[in-house]
């Protein structure tokens, strides 16, 4: 199962993902991205850094599985980054913008190969989700309010999505999360394919 | 949200339904039934006790969401019993029998009024199946080795549920059956309905 994970920023998305790979029952998929890495994140542990031409590359070699331009940068996913775990037969999350869940959505390669399910993480108001961009500290206020305006053209798209975690505090955005988890796996479709 | 378990006798099934009922995350929907009630059992708790002319009454007026005989005995849902929590958006869960269950798929009001999921709770093993329908200590082995066929009859329809668990320990097993309440409530298409 791939678990696509969507929200706007500062939504607790990546925090939810990574919470259930350090726990365990998941494994997280990282992304790739162009965008210039922030101070304490790692090649390979927060995203794989690439530059544009080497992103270029992998779209003309088709190893991407989604791809999109998102404030100027590209983000995107390896193919092979989430077809290992599928093919060993383990659980996937990640974090992806609309935009990219629905190139996967699309994707006739993903429809043969991954049991789907996707999330859309919602916060409480529109004053949270301010607060939360604020809280990251690294970003100018320019920059700010792109992700603001950005954040609420995503938050439209919620009801694509087949689950829709409003967001409280982490401990229990995380304990809905692991549910899903845990439901999905009982799912008697999953079982028997 | 009517959520449907079914599972052999002695799966732990109505234990499931009851304790979730008892820590409040749902309303436990109480059958009625022809069957002579067994020690420490109460009307209007464990069952509604009927006589056969009370039962056939009720299917005259068209009160029952199902009913069917098992074990030469009448046992049945009453729309009442359901439809009010229902109304007041409130979920429930029942335990019954694949019979009861595939009625309440093709009835059309419950098509109309609820959102059905449903779960299979299935032994470990035929030795634990066994086991647990020993234990009750309440039934004849003639009863016990009618139970252990209807079971395993009972067991090949699986596939037609939502969810299976298959039983572990109690605990366990309830973890599941609790997350599977909590995920359902986080559908998307059940918000938005």
């Amino acid at each position: 199962m791939l678990l696509l994970v969507s929200g706007p920023s500062g939504s607790g998305k990546t925090t939810l993902c990574r919470r259930a790979a350090t726990a365990g029952i998941a494994n997280y998929a990282i992304s790739c991205t162009t965008r210039p890495s922030r101070p304490g994140e790692e090649h390979g542990i927060d995203y794989f850094f690439l530059s544009v031409d080497e992103f270029k590359t992998k779209i003309a070699n088709d190893e991407l599985l989604e791809y999109a331009e998102v404030h100027g940068n590209f983000y995107g996913t390896l193919k092979s980054e989430v077809f290992s775990y599928i093919e060993n037969g383990k659980d996937v999350v990640m974090d992806i913008d609309v935009q990219g869940a629905e190139q996967i959505r699309t994707c006739l390669e993903a429809k043969v190969q991954l049991a789907l399910v996707d999330l859309f993480v919602m916060p409480d108001s529109e004053e949270e989700l301010r607060k939360r961009l604020n809280e990251r500290g690294t970003d100018s206020d320019e920059v700010i309010e792109k992700r603001m305006r950005n954040s609420l053209k995503e938050m439209q798209q919620w009801t694509k999505y087949t689950y829709c975690i409003l967001s409280n505090d982490r401990e229990t955005d995380y304990k809905k999360f692991a549910s899903i988890l845990s439901t999905e796996s009982l799912s008697v479709s999953r079982i028997i394919h």
